[in-house]
């Protein structure tokens, strides 16, 4: 990657080595706060998932791989290798309650489930610390992946940004999305990195407002021109015409291209269509998942009714309302200009264009 | 009016006298604390309208009214009636500066000027006594005239609410906008108080939060099951067809139907016609501007960009981003299934239904 293309911070990293640790860049406290956030066992990771110290479906399966990691730490470097694989078992039940709409949580999980059945393969007898060492650098692997799909996304990404134009992005898939440079926010660094000129309009994206919080902080740092708006504020300016495309990132996205993102992307689809604004879907294949023939089938979690009944502590609507609060929904297909992958740029129509390029790999 | 349709609370009232002061029940820190802002000066006035605590635009137009008469108490009442007139001209423009959007009350101050005129040629020579009480008592029939108004509309809006249906407001169209029950929700007060069931979803309303702060409150008060959601959750719960139908109020109309009301109005429009849910406007003849062809031609507010790089007073994005914060939008004729007056409800074609309907006044 070149210089211009790194990020001014890290999302998450391991530090150490096979006894390490995974520092989380916590996503809670920012803009106001940078602070690191130091997970050492299995639980911790769950709960900083839980708790959106990290997110961004990308970035949680880098996460929950190096969870794993953690959560083997426990079983004895000389212990029998049936240990280690009896706690890794557990620990992908304790991470994979932690949001299950993300299919990159499992996607990793499942990575790193098969790295450890062909170690036991090859050490059948073994000791659980050949498992250990196998598996972190698998999470290593995992990792670096991540940051090389970025950058592939970016690359394939770039020239549907126009010089001069405006582009509207919802929730953060960004660089604090991922362990690289972001999927949506990847063609924006790309095409600046060429001396593009755009500016950016950036969702708030209640309730958490990743909008406001991760990706105007995250343009900033990166020296992008952000202006910030209310999700209620997207429409009138599609309507306007100041919107030359809006570009998002997925959390799963079923055979037929129906995409389940933050909630609000769907409303978002629905606005660009009727008023021919393109709308690009950013997100690496492990974001596919071809179990599930449309978005009708991906479970939607429901997040506690907190979030949307107060901010930062102060209450701001009557105590004891109910609330209805899910965390993403599912934009269809048919508003789905192209999805932008590593691999290159699917078009409609999207079914055959993601079975086609999941045969590719 | 029915006892069971009287609100537990009073949003505006004037208490005492010609020399009586203007009380507004302080919208600005609700739910949390029901506090009186006494107004004693059209300054005074113009800031309460300013900065929300009293807002609305059937509210702003009877608290504008008011205004008027507070800023006459500065002319002694045996001073001659132009002294009275001039400062009437001077308080217009005050008040007039405070929201450029909402009609109401350009047309409740044009409404007490031809009062005053009125007044000067019947009293030829007359003293500002005479031109302070007439105005008073204009502003009595203005605030008397909303209440009616507002209960007409409930009663024609009434039919439209599904028993056992669902219900999707935004901002708050209800008694806090109003001197009586509302215009959006005044066809649910009616409705319940015939003994219907319903369920209302409640828009937030980003980024001054009118409806966790005031309409969850407002339906708490008349104990109307209120869920609250955020505002980019509507367009999934329509897909689900877990709404029967959007009602919303208006800021100003024009000849043609499109519909300026609060920022987010034009995105629920759009996603509730691609998911054939019926779009209601609820909005008394005087939010009608005729005078303007099409909704192109409506000012549209802009407020400070504080509003949105803050949430209930915690900063929440990086410090002096940019921000685009439109108070309004405007939600084409296209859009809206019928408009709920207060003499009937109007239905498409629009342009034809409003021409028909002010000439019936």
């Amino acid at each position: 990657m070149k210089n211009d293309l790194q990020m001014p911070f890290q999302t998450l990293r391991w530090q150490g080595g096979i006894d390490g640790s995974l520092v989380l860049l916590d996503q809670r406290t920012l803009p106001g706060q940078v602070c690191d956030l130091i997970c050492t066992t299995v639980e911790e990771t769950a709960e900083a998932i839980r708790t959106l110290a990290v997110r961004g479906a990308p970035a949680i399966g880098v996460a929950a791989a190096y969870g794993l990691c953690l959560g083997l730490q426990t079983a004895g470097t000389d212990e029998p290798l049936d240990k280690g694989l009896e706690q890794l078992q557990a620990d992908m039940v304790t991470l994979g309650r932690s949001r299950p709409t993300a299919v990159n949580l499992f996607w990793a999980m499942q990575r790193m489930c098969r790295c450890a059945e062909q170690c036991v393969r090859s050490h059948p007898g073994g000791i659980a610390g050949i498992l250990r060492e196998r598996l972190l650098s698998e999470a290593h692997a995992i990792c670096a992946e991540d940051k090389d799909m970025c950058e592939r996304i970016g690359r394939h990404g770039e020239p549907l940004i126009p010089d001069g134009g405006a582009i509207l992005t919802h929730c953060n898939a960004g660089a604090l999305a991922t362990a690289g440079m972001g999927t949506a926010l990847a063609p924006l660094y790309v095409a600046r990195s060429k001396g593009r000129q755009f500016t950016v309009y950036v969702d708030e994206t209640r309730p958490v407002l990743q909008g406001a919080r991760l990706t105007a902080w995250e343009l900033g740092q990166n020296g992008i021109q952000a202006t910030l708006l209310c999700d209620t504020m997207a429409a009138t300016l599609m309507k306007a015409g100041r919107i030359d495309a809006v570009i998002v990132g997925a959390d799963r996205i079923a055979a037929n291209g129906d995409t389940a993102n933050k909630i609000g992307t769907l409303g978002l689809g629905i606005v660009a269509k009727e008023y021919g604004v393109s709308f690009y879907v950013a997100a690496p294949s492990s974001t596919f998942d071809l179990s599930l023939a449309s978005g009708q089938e991906i479970p939607i979690e429901q997040r506690p009714g907190e979030e949307v009944r107060s901010f930062a502590g102060v209450s701001v609507a009557p105590e004891g309302i109910g609330v209805y609060n899910p965390a993403f929904d599912v934009t269809d297909a048919d508003y789905i200009t192209a999805i932008i992958t590593e691999k290159g740029v699917l078009r409609p129509p999207l079914s055959k264009a993601i079975k086609d390029y999941l045969e590719l790999k």
